[in-house]
């Protein structure tokens, strides 16, 4: 049971974790670092009464003096959204790799806190896996971003993306599609929906799945926060599909995170011809990512050792190739017009005549010659292989 | 100086070695094993005298009353073929890690000996590069196969193929355009060109470039003579590139040859939902081979160290990208339209005043904002990025 003095704590802890998200950039390292060495609490005090470093103080103390935590936490409420903590049941743990991780671009560390829309919990992604790609994908990225979110959607992993055009406007659809989950990491407040385009999808990601955010409501995207939010993508999941990218794409920042936490990072190749296609390539001729061509084939890389363990792709076999070598030099000895004589076939063959024999036996056994007018030769079905 | 005994002594070899080709398959390893082991013309003495052992004795037996090396090494000179052995001037020492390499779908071995037609030398192919693919190419694979093609060649790489229709017919076309040296490996004899439509195009590449076969004239063309001469581009060359596969494609035979011979393997890869591509992507996935968008990338992968060193590929780097996170920051807090000033952008960024109003007197000297009617603005340089 917990006792009121219990539950104020908690409501304390959210008020000063809600007061950071305000007052820092999201993913500053150094906020991070100060809120895990003193606690929320004791950090809003020091900027509050500036004994925190200058720098910090500099930063914060701007905006300090302007936020209303328990203001921005109501009217997030009559939103549908909420602010979810760390020691809150839902707070997924996948995120604390992020405390180890080293920053990146400056951006790094846990978040404070997230801002959640949607009926769903975050500690429900705890097989999920990450689509990220361009938003001036093709078509040919579109499509791939679909079918690979609906066969893991279907083998029941969560899909997160970055709600953006593109591949992740494919990946979340492609998701919902078979009825499964998706989760939207947005780079700015969840009063909003950026793009404006995508004011339905989101929606109907909030209502099937969540769509989550580090920036408080009445924060607008940038590229800072845009960098930041990939982390969350990346942390969030099993491990990372790259579909389609450039090389100046902002998906190689979340497949650079997927590395740092030491994450199975996966790329979609297209044609080499195709500029959209070129960071993914480079990501795999540099090893950094695994080459998948399908849905099953991530699921392979991410799923339990053994479990999707795929076949070789491998085309229809055909009777041919159950030959043995033997018997197909036989076989290559046999005409197609007029019949030969089995010393002729040997001698062509360059075996034995009683070799010969046997192999054209067998050979007839699986249909592929036949004896007529005195000589052997190649019946339709061998022609037809 | 050659005395008369050591040109008879080359010339009997020459004799032995043409006496085997005729009565053995290409490829067959047991007859590579024996010749290593007893010398050709030894081995040639046994067979006549039935003192081999009884399975090679009955293979090449059947045909070893029938065969004329004399007449047909005449004829070949005639149709201006040579017959090359281990221990001429021209012959290529990269073909003797053949004798190494453990047999494959039961061919191995270096071969016996080569006929080559042809002004050029097989010793000049110490620097070459194998492009190999399907048949039923699509243009995006003949297309690729022909650039790479004629980028190597222009870095002075020969190009090795099997002249195919589809991926070896461009490669080799690609060289050539670019007069460039190619070499066709074909798996008949060299008397007739398989297939028929390419006579011209054979033609061409003996006349500036090589063609060259372990079979006799007179010797069509079967699925084991192809899978035998498979191994012979892999070891004529330094490296192989596959442009497109299918699962089932003669191509994989070549790359599992490359792969025997501890040549690097390369490949091309396409749409994931191109079945001409996805014997490639397999190989890239396993770790066969290393994904290669370009000639370049392939001379990176089998020039000598450092030569070609690419540079990781870049777009063009855009003024933004050079500014620290900070000063981004301040950037993004001045607005497009109306004026800010100066304490207004350290609010919306988050920071102090002083530091806001470095920031912006560096933003300024980028040409990246204006001060104008008491407050700051973005450029249209700015919003250009």
């Amino acid at each position: 049971m917990t006792s009121s003095s219990g539950l104020d704590d908690v409501q304390a802890e959210r008020l000063a974790r809600v007061t950071l998200s305000l007052v820092f950039e999201p993913g500053d390292p150094r906020a991070a670092k100060l809120c895990a060495e003193l606690g929320a609490r004791e950090l809003v005090d020091r900027l509050r009464s500036d004994r925190a470093a200058a720098d910090i103080t500099t930063d914060a103390g701007t905006r300090l003096p302007f936020v209303e935590p328990e203001r921005d936490l109501e009217r997030a409420a009559v939103m549908g959204l909420r602010f979810v903590i760390p020691g809150d049941p839902e707070w997924p743990t996948c995120l604390d790799g992020l405390a180890a991780a080293p920053p990146l671009a400056e951006r790094g560390g846990p978040p404070l806190g997230l801002w959640v829309r949607g009926a769903r919990r975050l500690d429900e992604l705890s097989d999920a896996i990450a689509i990220v790609g361009s938003r001036a994908a093709t078509t040919y990225g579109t499509d791939t971003a679909a079918r690979i979110a609906g066969t893991v959607a279907t083998d029941g992993w969560a899909v997160i993306s970055g709600g953006a055009y593109g591949v992740d406007q494919a990946a979340h659809r492609g998701s919902m599609g078979v009825g499964g989950m998706t989760v939207a990491v947005m780079a700015h407040g969840l009063d909003r929906t950026y793009p404006a385009g995508h004011v339905d999808l989101v929606d109907a990601i909030a209502e099937r799945g969540l769509v989550v955010s580090e920036l408080a409501p009445g924060s607008a995207p940038t590229r800072i926060r845009f960098l930041a939010r990939n982390r969350l993508i990346a942390a969030l999941a099993r491990g990372t599909v790259v579909v389609e990218a450039k090389v100046r794409s902002g998906a190689l920042n979340t497949a650079n995170w997927t590395g740092r936490l030491h994450r199975p990072l996966m790329g979609v190749p297209g044609p080499v011809t195709s500029a959209f296609s070129a960071g993914v390539h480079a990501l795999v001729r540099s090893g950094a990512a695994t080459l998948v061509t399908s849905g099953d084939e991530v699921l392979e890389v991410v799923g339990r050792v053994g479990e999707h363990a795929l076949a070789e792709p491998r085309a229809p076999e055909r009777v041919r190739d159950r030959l043995t070598v033997r018997l197909q030099q036989v076989l290559d000895a046999v005409p197609v017009g007029r019949p030969a004589p089995t010393d002729g076939v040997a001698r062509t063959a360059g075996i034995g005549i009683v070799e010969a024999q046997r192999g054209l036996d067998k050979l007839e056994q699986h249909g592929l010659v036949s004896f007529a007018e005195g000589g052997w030769r190649l019946t339709d079905a061998a022609l037809a292989h």
